[in-house]
């Protein structure tokens, strides 16, 4: 939603208080900017109080010398001279028109405004700002200057409701603090720019009187020096006189003193410092392709495809689902000039499935910020601190552990997550195996070349171990990968012609009474419903093939199986494989029951055949629209792991939950047997507390009516199974299903992933990739438009919601998506 | 330094603003609390302004009805009606006394004030305060209430020019928000709060007077609601009137409104509410470390030998260097019953490495905040942010890349730091392996079973990658871990006696002249000058005996070396080992030119035998007080990994630097081939814009002389080799390692290190656990001291400071260390 203008210079005032020379320091840099020849513009969103004290008619008449130069517009105007959304509540509460008319503003009103009788919405208001400084931009062919002035302090409310600070900031404009000169001003300045500070707004300079009594100016000078951040320091104006043509003789060579024609002053240092800041942020940008070619070494990126500027995708700020991106490169023609430097970006793979509410989230920021300041980073081991006990208490009670899980360890993401679960896995098992023996009084058979069991296509994390848990395809791999286990080719669900089918390997298919690889089991909610699938003849399939596969494997070679290791209900890296989850229940019970394993298997309470491992770093908390997979399968696991949206997409924290026959593994007088792992920021506060309030918001959107809409379109009641459902529309999906360039398609909660017809090269395919090429630039005569950032793994192209992205977002997208693939019919 | 009593409850009041009616509801909550049949203590500790209008006096003369049930106290005053550090100022620097005297208060000023002519420090103030709230607590056997109420807003600064929600931060005392009422109030409110929230602070209510006109209660009521925060609102007062009869009696009628003899109304309610947050906050702390032992699963901690409640260090609360620990289960006794239940802890081993600027340092606090305002997570692959950029720019080219780094890959911790480089290594000896077999035209000879040369005792993290490239000495360990490499047993250095010793193993001893084990190498300055030193008898020494290591190695087995990996100088978890750094000098050089590796060395520019790593996760950045080890050992590596103090200690987040040659191997056409390495919260930028803002910091204390003392006691200069210094005492380092019950010491940049004599079991023995035990405690009868959180390593105790760790402190614990090893002669 950011903006930016080569030859238009835009800053946002903000004030430290009410009444602290808002509007007559900007007059001060208006005139100034117009004594310096630009064309000025200067827009006030929201003004409230008499039309005869209006901001943007003192500006008309102070900010000349040539007031012709000078364009002043307010937006939305109400006579109450009360905060914005008290006077917007007062007045259409009472009925009257939106927008009073009658004022000479009323003409600068934008025509695409409200509906009568409504407070504008933060969109609306953030839109028509946006088209007002679009409008400048294409309007004006020199060097522009604008000012937009918010109304109050930075946090007084706005129109809807929610503060200025919060509803402009997906406009991102680099801002001006005004600073508050009165006793007490030292403090209300500071806090303004903290809560600045904590919205990512970038502050180019503060503003304020030269108050010789308090001194507030000298304090904050030296206090924002330190933060590399320029002070103006202006002389206060006269005092107010009764005459009216004395007092505006008085402001008249006021201005004159504060911004004489010598272009001299402080003003005037301020001014080319703005511009200077305007500059260095425009320049900044357009080096930050090659600079960033030239010392970053990306992850999972061959650089020898990605060498040219263009490619680089420079973010500058993100709000929302969507990030800001430089696009410098583009607007290079003359015709383009006046376009933005800034546009949006959809971040399609919600940041490698990382966000659940939208980037920038101000109660995540605060929550981080809380607890830095509270505790910054506190040693774990022997310790304990409230973030990090509530999220463990609640993970294991009210959250995925619950009813099964008593414990949690935490590191820092997914994979070293996925590897103290290995750890504990293999030690626990091999614990029960020396018991075994030593029982048996015997310690010449110990346990050796120890694997886990899985499914071909899973992927637990880039460090080297969770990587030995996942077959080498020799895709992702490295010189010392040595997978260590056995992978079932496992049965696939996706939607083909608008028909759910179940995809069985030709092993499997072999044993059916039909023989087919394709069949059908049923609607959606059907095939989901594991629990009440395990009495039809498909299981029994899975079972015996599952039971004989076990035997072969056990009984040969020197694999000791020793843990089940799945990534429930659908295989993410390995290429968003949804996996018949009849077959992964019936897999986890065989496992739990297996003779093979008959020396391990335990009664109630305790891992039974071998310890299962759910990796839920990409499924779990809601991805799929359900807070664990384990609804779906209807088993439990020993371990699990959580990561990802956990942290709701601002931090790395992941967490490792199992039960209490695991810990038990470790447990003794020996500090050997411990389970010796810990990075040094474990359980960071941070990343605890902001794991809780991401947490604590999700619960909130699932126990309310948050996603009623979405579930209704999927047939989804109350609390009752079957219990999948999508963001994404069934009939959208139905259509896509059918496009001749769509071989599958299948979606669940936040997740759409379509496979690109007749292409089986997997991984190394640019097929998809290809294809949906056109997604990523915003249509061109489309303000509202933005181009949509996705990702591929090979012949899959995948596309990933937050949990709160706007229905009309998700249409908006759907509808992108639906005219790329099918351009003949739009 | 927080304080908290069971029978004390103890609130600091901050203002929104000025003029918000700080004092008169600090008095109406004093009346409401002495009603109720609370004591009742009020403290303002800074006052400004005429005496007749001080605020100790006008809540003497309206907090009542019991007056006598209220001690009113203030500690500093001023009579100069500004902000506090202007009135300090003006009347310090006209040479008056520092403490208005004369004035009513002036008893109550403590005697161990500040000495006069000077402006009273931070730490003199908050001692001030924290002495006072002691003795209030053992003076009341009746539960009591107190109210510290600040001056001006929250930011306001105080007497030494810190603001007051700095100034007050060590204290961590709950606070009660005073809200604006008038027009801006709201913001100013939300800012205030904001700002508390950054700094950790816990808001316990917010109060504000119900003015009708611009009803900001009601908009504030509603958001605090959303953020579980109490609001009450209160009428205003009556106007001042004219007549001081009138004018009292008015005023003596509002307090019995508001809070009347039925002890109804908002005020009561208030009251009620901020007893149950105290109640609850200690009932929270008493079972917090049972809850811990239930459901946290601790790292590298034998939860079978940590089973009791007082085992559990409870975090309440850190700042500076220290914790606020929770010590409820020593406080039981009667006679204790008025003691606090925190008390400080000095984090004595820089929790896990970590801390370099102390906890909760605030520039660290808004560096996270504004990326997270900013940013949120934003995805790295072929992206860029600022933050990112900037850190990997800065560690290139001016940090510890300089001179021989030209890319960095991000990642999460030490532990995935490192296992990128094993990668990046693995990969580029491999490649240039095939390249020497493909040129011979020869595919049926391909690199296998590929390991690292490195040190006995190394440790490079918990993952399973990063264990492999360890030994397996059987302590830190897994079912999967697989030591893949050979390791030398390197000679060390250490100061027994007074003097420093070079201990060699035997096996190089032996090809020395004398066969001694322990030599004399000169002073420590001549020590870390590896290169001075190359042409000596013991670099031949060496030479030789690592040449014929190498040869042994690389002809016999299946092992082919393919990477040397050393962690510089200091090898910190295998026991604080400094190594001789002239070994690894020569080591480094031996691989490089050494006839076993001819087929891969190269000329200048490109690694050459074997691409080496230096793991620099704990040496680096100034820990062992130089940037770089690469700085005493006079060579570069071709990859290194920097973390820990990477982020100051505050989130996780590690560096891989490398050289353009390494990148070389990865680089083509074939995605297969790039380094698909790469969590998901990759570069997340508030972990980059943490590490910035660190070595921003660290940076000015490098350049500055925030080390000129430190550096000057071991006789280091500017610039100019030797470089090794330590902000340990040398004296006390001497004398300590004349100890008995020292084997040996050691100590450089931050690391004090002492083994504990005639002790070999290592890792798994308890002798330095068991010698030092007495310092976990503070010394009982001084408020002053605190107890020290140390760690063991076996038979081997650190102790690390942070880089800004004042040096009042060291002495402190330098002496607490004295005299627990030396009792007898205390």
């Amino acid at each position: 939603m950011s903006v930016l203008f080569h030859h238009l210079r835009v800053h946002q005032v903000f004030g430290a208080n009410t009444d602290v020379g808002k509007t007559l320091l900007t007059a001060a840099l208006a005139r100034a900017s117009s004594l310096t020849g630009k064309a000025v513009y200067y827009l006030k969103p929201v003004s409230t109080g008499p039309l005869q004290d209006a901001d943007d008619e003192y500006i008309k008449r102070f900010a000349g010398p040539k007031a012709s130069s000078i364009q002043s517009r307010c937006l939305f105007r109400y006579s109450d001279p009360v905060s914005p959304h008290l006077a917007a509540q007062r007045e259409h509460g009472a009925e009257e028109a939106p927008v009073s008319s009658g004022s000479s503003c009323s003409a600068h009103i934008l025509t695409a405004s409200v509906p009568k009788l409504s407070i504008p919405s933060d969109g609306t208001l953030v839109n028509a700002i946006r088209s007002h400084i679009r409008d400048c931009a294409r309007a004006t062919r020199v060097h522009a200057h604008m000012y937009v002035e918010t109304a109050g302090g930075v946090h007084s409310p706005t129109l809807s409701g929610s503060t200025q600070i919060d509803a402009y900031r997906p406009l991102f404009l680099p801002t001006i603090l005004i600073g508050d000169h009165k006793l007490g001003g030292i403090s209300a300045t500071i806090s303004s720019y903290e809560s600045l500070l904590v919205r990512g707004y970038i502050v180019d300079a503060v503003m304020v009187f030269r108050e010789e009594y308090y001194r507030n100016w000298e304090y904050l000078r030296s206090y924002f020096a330190e933060r590399d951040i320029n002070v103006a320091v202006v002389d206060p104006p006269p005092s107010k006189l009764e005459n009216p043509a004395r007092n505006l003789s008085s402001t008249d060579k006021y201005y004159r003193n504060i911004v004489p024609e010598s272009q001299q002053g402080p003003v005037f240092d301020l001014l080319n410092h703005l511009d200077n800041r305007h500059a260095t942020r425009i320049e900044e940008l357009s080096t930050m392709p090659q600079r960033t070619l030239d010392h970053i070494w990306w992850p999972f990126v061959q650089h020898g495809l990605v060498r040219e500027e263009k490619d680089v995708n420079v973010i500058d700020s993100a709000s929302g689902d969507e990030f800001s991106i430089f696009n410098g490169h583009r607007v290079q023609t003359p015709a383009d000039s006046t376009s933005s430097l800034l546009e949006p970006q959809f971040d399609g793979s919600a940041s490698w499935w990382t966000q659940a509410l939208g980037h920038a989230h101000p109660a995540l920021t605060m929550a981080a910020a809380r607890a830095a300041g509270r505790y910054g980073h506190v040693m774990f081991p022997q310790g304990s601190h409230l973030p990090a006990l509530r999220l463990a208490e609640r993970l294991v009670k009210s959250g995925p552990g619950k009813g099964w899980a008593s414990r949690a360890f935490i590191s820092d993401n997914g994979s070293t997550g996925m590897e103290v679960a290995l750890k504990m896995a293999l030690r626990a098992f091999s614990v029960r195996e020396r018991e075994h023996w030593s029982n048996k009084e015997s310690t010449g058979e110990k346990p050796k070349n120890l694997g886990i069991l899985g499914l071909k296509g899973s992927y637990h994390g880039d460090t080297i171990g969770a990587m030995d848990a996942c077959e080498d395809s020799g895709v992702y791999t490295c010189e010392w990968h040595d997978a260590k286990g056995y992978w079932f080719d496992p049965p696939t669900i996706g939607i083909r012609n608008d028909k759910m089918v179940v995809s069985l390997p030709p092993a499997i298919a072999a044993l059916t009474e039909s023989g087919e690889v394709e069949i059908n089991e049923g609607r959606i909610q059907e095939i989901y419903d594991a629990e009440s699938r395990l009495d039809s003849n498909l299981a029994d399939v899975y079972r015996t093939f599952i039971q004989d596969m076990l035997i072969k494997i056990t009984s040969q070679g020197d694999l000791k199986l020793a843990a089940l290791v799945l990534e429930p209900v659908v295989m993410g890296a390995g290429g968003m494989i949804f996996v018949d989850p009849l077959f992964q229940r019936v897999l986890v019970d065989s496992v739990r029951t297996s003779p093979c394993f008959s020396r391990t298997v335990r009664k109630e309470g305790s891992w039974s055949g071998l310890p299962v491992i759910f990796d839920e770093v990409f499924t779990g908390l809601y991805r799929l629209g359900m807070e664990s997979t384990t609804e779906v399968l209807g088993v439990k696991p020993d371990i699990s792991v959580n990561a990802k949206i956990l942290t709701g997409g601002l931090v790395p924290l992941a967490v490792t939950l199992t039960n209490e026959s695991i810990f038990a593994a470790f447990y003794g007088e020996d500090k050997a047997i411990a389970l010796l792992h810990g990075h040094s920021y474990t359980a960071y506060p941070v990343g605890c507390e902001v794991a809780n309030e991401t947490l604590k918001i999700i619960e909130k959107m699932a126990q309310g009516d948050a996603w009623a809409q979405a579930k209704a379109a999927w047939q989804v009641g109350e609390d009752q199974p079957p219990r999948v459902w999508s963001f994404w529309d069934p009939a959208f999906i139905g259509a896509l299903s059918k496009c001749e360039a769509v071989g599958e398609v299948m979606t669940m909660g936040t997740v759409l992933a379509l496979k690109i017809a007749g292409d089986s090269q997997g991984y190394q395919s640019h097929s998809a990739q290809k294809l949906l090429e056109g997604l990523r630039v915003a249509a061109k005569d489309d303000d509202a438009s933005f181009g949509i950032n996705y990702r591929t793994l090979g012949n899959v192209a995948y596309f990933m919601l937050s949990l709160n992205t706007p229905a009309d977002k998700v249409r908006h997208i759907e509808d992108r998506i639906w005219r790329t693939l099918r351009p003949a019919e739009v």
